[in-house]
């Protein structure tokens, strides 16, 4: 599997159920969300404007799309999560398994990004993020094309330290039309 | 990584906080367990007597053990979730990678059953059971020494569906010695 076939496979409206464990004090979060993944043109002007801040050539993209996302946590039912990305992976030309995500601020998000992502021979995505003083490891493969299961680390930056390990099961409600 | 190698990783004390995600109504359960994963030798009786029953040589099989919990889930907290059982693996000559992991009824499982085993290129353990009307699905890989996240999905028999996703997190309190 290429990160082309990924993002079609992951296109859609999902419902998530999130458990995060935070490692250091036995807890648990349950968090219960709508996640929306849509297609977008390679001409979309926030694409070129993405590729154009990490000085990335826009003819080398491929499958670029907008991750959405509404959600409630048990830990703060009256707070409403948030946010919407966009997301343009850049395959490394020498491996097709291989490459850059490049992400966009988003209104949620605190920063922008870049990750480097890599398919394994089961066909699962794994996706590696370094920030200032964090490290986010995330995988996520499909049982079967209506369920996927994402499983995201942060780590200390030393990443010898895990803070919190969370597990999204994601079951597809509505296929979304691609533009 | 081999078996004997994932084997070794995983002898000691875990504390594991399990989130158990029931995907039909979406709900949420919280697990609490201690698990001992001990090392037994070769020629231990339980071992030598689960080989017999399934016709396996006693001299093809490496790196038996004992596994064992106990813990509490927020289903029924006056309930006390309890077991252990006997699990052994048999390499596959041919695929050092693969092979069949046998365990036993233990006082906990309804049934003994022979599960198929591979590991990953990026070391994960893949485990796939399959039982009268179900499968179960299980991968554990260690994101360092002392933490391994383990995921497990039981699907019905014709495969298509998921009826449970659950997700663990282990941190390791102590190593036990070896036999």
């Amino acid at each position: 599997m290429n990160i082309t076939e990924f993002v079609e496979r992951s296109i859609g409206r999902w419902r998530s159920q999130r458990s995060v464990h935070h490692l250091a004090f036995s807890h648990f979060e349950a968090v219960q969300s709508v996640i929306d993944i849509v297609a977008l043109s390679l001409d979309d002007q926030a694409v070129l404007d993405l590729c154009k801040s990490y000085n990335i050539d826009a003819q080398t993209v491929v499958s670029p799309f907008r991750m959405s996302w509404e959600g409630q946590s048990d830990w703060d039912e009256n707070e409403v999560l948030k946010g919407s990305c966009i997301l343009v992976p850049v395959p490394d030309p020498d491996h097709p398994n291989r490459g850059q995500l490049l992400r966009d601020q988003g209104y949620a998000e605190t920063m922008a990004a870049v990750g480097t992502y890599y398919l394994t021979e089961d066909e699962t995505f794994v996706l590696v993020t370094g920030y200032d003083r964090a490290a986010a490891e995330e995988k996520i493969w499909f049982i079967n094309p209506n369920v996927r299961c994402r499983v995201s680390l942060i780590k200390t930056s030393a990443n010898t330290g895990v803070v919190t390990a969370s597990f999204s099961s994601e079951i597809r409600q509505e296929i979304k039309n691609k533009p």
